[in-house]
């Protein structure tokens, strides 16, 4: 399947900015990990892509974890004696600690002080905290608004509710042919914060729609989930299934300018890894490969060792790696779509690498066939890609004695796959090559 | 056997020039794939060494391909309206397309134009072309040849013949006390080309030769082919002698002044493989040693997948990396008496090593056995040499526990093999150490 | 088993100026592989550590050697024709060459030279040198007595006896919990050379008091020996015991200033090799871990192919790398406590290590447990050791599958072994982890 062949610059660019203005759509929605908000997310996403949404009640048991209840914020500010507000939820859906408790106090600044969040070295951005697990409340705002209020007293309102509800999550499949799946699994409980997640929801929404357009062999399963809880009631509701889960890719931080940083599952040699590598450097973007560590987001929970799936995380710069972070700086300027376009880029030149993977058998193993009298040498020109092109067919020829997948080969020849794999392709149809398994 | 023991630096001088002088003698034969010029080629080796000619008719189908029909070149020029021969066989055998079909014209020059080669950015070396399995013919000359040429009418005389035939090999085999063989190949069919691969001919012909003054461990068997297709035709009649073949060097390109170069085989780790990147390792000489890769000379043929011979091949400056590559200026000048001999050197080192490779058990595997009152320690002197010597036993009482051969041993210890085989011989002079397999 | 918890700087201090002290008793014994200096030694040491004192004849066949005859020296000297001792075993107990056989001789200084050994490139240093094996005498000096020396008539007198007699060797055995046994080897023969090796005497002899303090899990054989001769006759008369070996470690020349050097044993992979690398890479001292090779001290023997044993050897400078090895400048000032005392800490970092090692299994293998009802996430605080903790919880959470040991889990987090195992502790207390074998 060629992913990207039909692809031009102009369709990358013009991906890179629809992603981006469905971001801005989702940016002010009010979420957490259960509630209203990331249920509105899933109505807007609806709208670009098919979408099932699963709902499990608090207090379902998921392995060693309880579905948390339901938080949903109607509204939150502080306001001074003079009754202005100085903090104002409507201002930012950061404000709030998130899973804070309802509050309707006065108190005087001192004891307001503890519940305050601000960054010192970063005066003018405002952090994103939550409370999942742990009652409490706060409010997150700007150092220099922290540092602007004066003694006295203030009201402080949080109009929230914790009570048994559910947790949503939803799925979006695309059938392929073959049964084996491949999960792309983006966390969609984050607030306004761009880069970390909205850039995977909407580059996994704008995957699905591209792929459903094609008629891909192998089938994809989109997850948008609240992070760690949700993989892990995923995981509890899903344990056959996983079974089937031949690749997997976590999408996070999809969205800034920095180097694509590809992070092992825990194998560290799963196809998925080694197609993951191949493809960057063969991008020509600038990248890093690093190895699985139990930390990051829902990785974590697919490579558990009950598990041991083989699921990596393709993102640019990740998680807790830039000063932006976590901040209301994470915003709509941060992320940009010549961004996001480069990383649909990537993603589909990787999906296409699985897609593409496969082991084939020489039908001449003895000796190399003649090449020539079937018009594939020396017939396409003496072009510098056209050596390649030859180069590529002896070293596929070479290796396909059923030990070697084409990924194989390309990492043995230093050729890029999607050169070893249209070679094959080319050598299959004059019948020099056969599947290794049928 | 100490192949190289008795060879003194004069006897390398010698034998240096002696194959720069049967060189001389190849040199002006007008060879190619199959014809003549390769028969007479044999005839003239045959006064150095046995050799035994195989012969095989055209049309017979060897694997994928067919041994191709006869070319014969009696004489080819081309005269201009002055009746002068501005391009003439006679003077250089390269002047001639391989295997070009007969023609006799008159032509302007733009008609005979698409048939001429040369070398604009050196403009005084013929190239080396052929054109075996399309029919065509063409002219190679200098590029100030080509230049000079006026407008008019010219006659374009090629006496060539292209029918059924033969093609033709030749074998010299040297019987050693067992029936593994090392497969030596060397392509001839190229025409006055030295480096490529009159230097492989003349000293694979000098090693049968000294092989067969002494009495080897392993059978050699020297393999004279046309290139691709001569390594085709002797695997498709030699497939269960294949099994034989412990271990196997393609020899081209073994005269110019630059480094050596190692090209693995398939395998990667064969014995061959390790023996030659340990000998050029301790060889003094500048190397070389890379992957294989499919592509280049017989080596591809006998690395099919089918095959997966142990073949690795032992050059100087491989195909297509010297400028001279098949140009006129791959002469005798352009190869010298002194490389063939290091040459030399090298491959008998290897050859050597292969020899007396062998797995040992030590025969008091419990703690170390008392060097000293046998004499094998301390006695040799304080020399360094003879420390190196001592610290040499150590190693091989330590390591022969019939899991590591001699060459294991060399490479883990850094130690030299010939020092290893050698000390492994005075331990088993002294009853410490056993074969491994009787 | 916390050996390195309850040690505090202060520890390590007293310690090192305990085994310096105890060095300085040992000093000035004459000492050889055999007679009463050992057995002098031997008794000083049994007022620190029980020790079993094993006897064997000489003449008694160890594998291909045989014990050899014991030697005692009662005086030795050379005086000069005016009757004044020029050198005089008194003074230094390396001035008579080791195994001498008895002289009492008038002879002329040029027949007397060649039994003369002196180091001119170290004209104030004494050399050690030995003759066990061939029968020979000598006496070793400075150069400048040997140049001051004037021709005329010498009296010589080596006061020595080489009878049958007896080999002796001792052992120290702290029972662990386990039968499995770990084996510390010093070599105990050589007369006044502080680094080489009465340092490793005293090393072994504090390390045995310590464990025995403690109830180790592993039992520990601290083995005295004559090197190689006491090696080989331990191995022959512990063959069976040598099977219960998990680990050994041969100790010499741990006092002196320079880096730690580890030698892996023959395996190369073995569990102490691996111990050590790390222990060493977190010790924040400098060190160099070098590849097993058969030479050096008793390792030789504990790693010949028949045993095969999983000895390392842990020294600062090895043997023969310092420029006072085997001389008078091995002495009491440089060996200082502090070297010794910071040996020790590693050596103490290495057991417990070994000690500490197993294999858990996450008892909730899919997804991660909740952590922070279980106190032990965030609960910490947010201290950058506490993140530390927290990493190393999800490591062996994520690992702790049955296939990896704690030291595989701190190789690959690349966290210390320490913490590794602490954390361990706490998630077995609360019920996360079990034992992978029973």
């Amino acid at each position: 399947m060629g992913l990207t062949r039909l692809f031009t610059d102009v369709d990358f660019q013009r991906a890179g900015l629809e992603m981006h203005a469905l971001m801005e759509r989702l940016y002010p929605i009010c979420r957490s990990i259960t509630g209203q908000g990331i249920r509105d997310t899933f109505t807007a996403l609806r709208g670009e892509i098919p979408l099932e949404v699963h709902r499990v009640p608090s207090g379902t048991p998921v392995f060693d974890w309880t579905v948390p209840r339901e938080w949903n914020l109607r509204d939150a500010y502080i306001k001074d004696a003079r009754g202005v507000k100085v903090v104002d939820l409507q201002r930012s859906s950061l404000h709030v600690v998130g899973y804070s408790v309802p509050v309707h106090e006065r108190m005087q600044l001192r004891d307001l002080r503890p519940h305050l969040h601000s960054l010192p070295e970063h005066p003018d951005w405002i952090p994103y905290r939550a409370s999942y697990y742990r009652e409490n409340w706060g409010f997150c705002l700007t150092h220099r608004q922290l540092e602007s209020l004066q003694d006295g007293e203030y009201e402080v309102v949080i109009d929230s509710t914790l009570e048994d509800g559910q947790l949503d999550y939803a799925e979006c499949v695309v059938e392929g042919r073959e049964e084996a799946e491949v999960l792309i699994s983006a966390h969609a409980c984050h607030p306004s914060l761009c880069n970390d997640n909205l850039s995977g929801v909407v580059l996994s929404t704008c995957l699905a729609r591209l792929l459903a357009e094609r008629r891909p062999r192998l089938t994809y399963r989109f997850v948008f989930i609240p992070t760690i809880i949700g993989s892990i009631t995923w995981l509890a509701r899903n344990e056959e299934r996983a079974g089937r889960i031949r690749h997997g890719l976590v999408v996070t931080c999809v969205g800034d300018a920095g180097a694509f940083t590809y992070k092992r599952s825990r194998r560290g040699d799963a196809d998925v890894d080694r197609a993951a590598a191949h493809v960057l450097r063969h991008s020509g973007f600038e990248h890093e490969v690093i190895d699985f560590f139990p930390y990051g987001y829902d990785e974590r929970n697919y490579c558990s060792p009950g598990f041991d799936l083989p699921v990596g995380s393709l993102s640019r710069t990740t998680h807790g790696r830039f000063p932006e972070y976590h901040t209301s700086a994470d915003n709509l300027d941060f992320v940009r779509p010549r961004h996001l376009a480069e990383s649909l880029q990537v993603y589909l030149r990787l999906l296409e690498t699985l897609e593409n993977d496969g082991t084939w058998l020489n039908t001449n193993p003895k000796c190399e066939p003649q090449l020539g009298r079937r018009g594939l040498y020396n017939v396409i020109g003496g072009l510098k890609s056209g050596q390649t092109e030859e180069l590529a067919m002896f070293w596929v020829l070479n290796q396909c004695d059923g030990r070697h997948s084409l990924l194989d080969i390309a990492e043995r020849s230093g050729i890029a796959f999607d050169t070893i794999a249209h070679v094959a392709d080319r050598l299959a149809e004059h019948g020099l090559l056969t599947p290794a398994r049928s």
